[in-house]
């Protein structure tokens, strides 16, 4: 980390790669958020438990929201409070994961 | 299932087993929501997986959002766009299943 908040033309630049991500103000707080659908609950869970290991494994977390059927994920930036480069790559790794 | 949409007197009462638990309505839905704290993802993510595990067992599913530190739970029924009982006993499931 350490770079800083990503301007709006780095931020559009880099939605290019991952177009399935809207991007969100929430307080203030730019994020990136892409829902998942799944057939059931367990379905819905085990992505967001492989999720989980993708985020410890880059030291970098997101908020997972699991439903049924769906998986909501928000990717920010707590310290700079916004988006940093590596939200837009853990984005593109988790539409990996989907796939 | 199959009860009506409890009443506010009934929701009140209720609410007494399950202090912990806070009112809150979305887009005109009640449901019961409570944050649970923990040390790290990890930990976070495991009470989230017993959560699912209780929920798949009495097959009724909360949103279950989990954080840094943080899980975020909210029961409500979706079929009737609100609170039937089965939320407050399973908020109540919930509580023991974190302590």
């Amino acid at each position: 980390m350490g770079a800083p908040q990503l301007t709006s033309r780095e931020i559009a630049e880099l939605r290019v790669q991952i177009p399935a991500w809207r991007l969100v103000e929430e307080d203030g707080v730019k994020k990136l958020r892409r829902e998942f659908s799944f057939a059931n609950f367990a379905d819905a869970m085990a992505f967001a438990v492989k999720l989980g290991d993708l985020a410890e494994a880059h030291n970098h977390h997101p908020a997972i929201t699991v439903e049924w059927g769906k998986v909501t994920v928000l990717w920010w930036t707590h310290k700079i409070r916004g988006l940093h480069r590596n939200d837009a790559i853990l984005a593109a790794k988790t539409d990996v994961l989907f796939t």
